[in-house]
């Protein structure tokens, strides 16, 4: 599946939501991390996330069959491909 | 279409980019919207973005066909029924 990932959460969260979302996807601006996932390792992130955040704050997935059922259309600057570089 | 916008903005342009997304678009959380727009809103909504931010911040357009081309899964609070009700 392609994912697209966005969070608003607690500041004393972010640091710990950021890091796990960085094992899994690629961070493409602030707050929002996409990327090509495997069911089970989609299952696992979304389990680990409930636990960091506890109920509290808001992490919406958008689940794609392929990263092709998008089109991508950026207006000023793309952030992403430096970022994913490192 | 059917549309998602992030945007990562400066703060002194972030009140012109949020107002600007309200008129077409549907908040859904902390720099983030969506909604079902046509073609001639979607050039109108990007042309305005284009002029207030000068080639400057980040917004990013995920365009689909529908809003069934993806499925949304929320982790913690969904924060938008409550915005959109105002």
């Amino acid at each position: 599946m392609y994912l697209i990932v966005v969070y608003d959460v607690d500041v004393s969260r972010v640091n710990s939501v950021r890091k796990t979302l960085r094992q899994f996807l690629n961070w493409i601006q602030n707050s929002v991390f996409e990327g090509e996932l495997a069911e089970s390792d989609f299952l696992e992130l979304k389990d680990r996330l409930k636990k960091i955040t506890k109920g509290e704050d808001s992490i919406i997935f958008f689940k794609f069959k392929a990263k092709y059922s998008f089109e991508k259309i950026i207006v000023g600057k793309d952030k992403s491909p430096v970022d994913n570089l490192i």
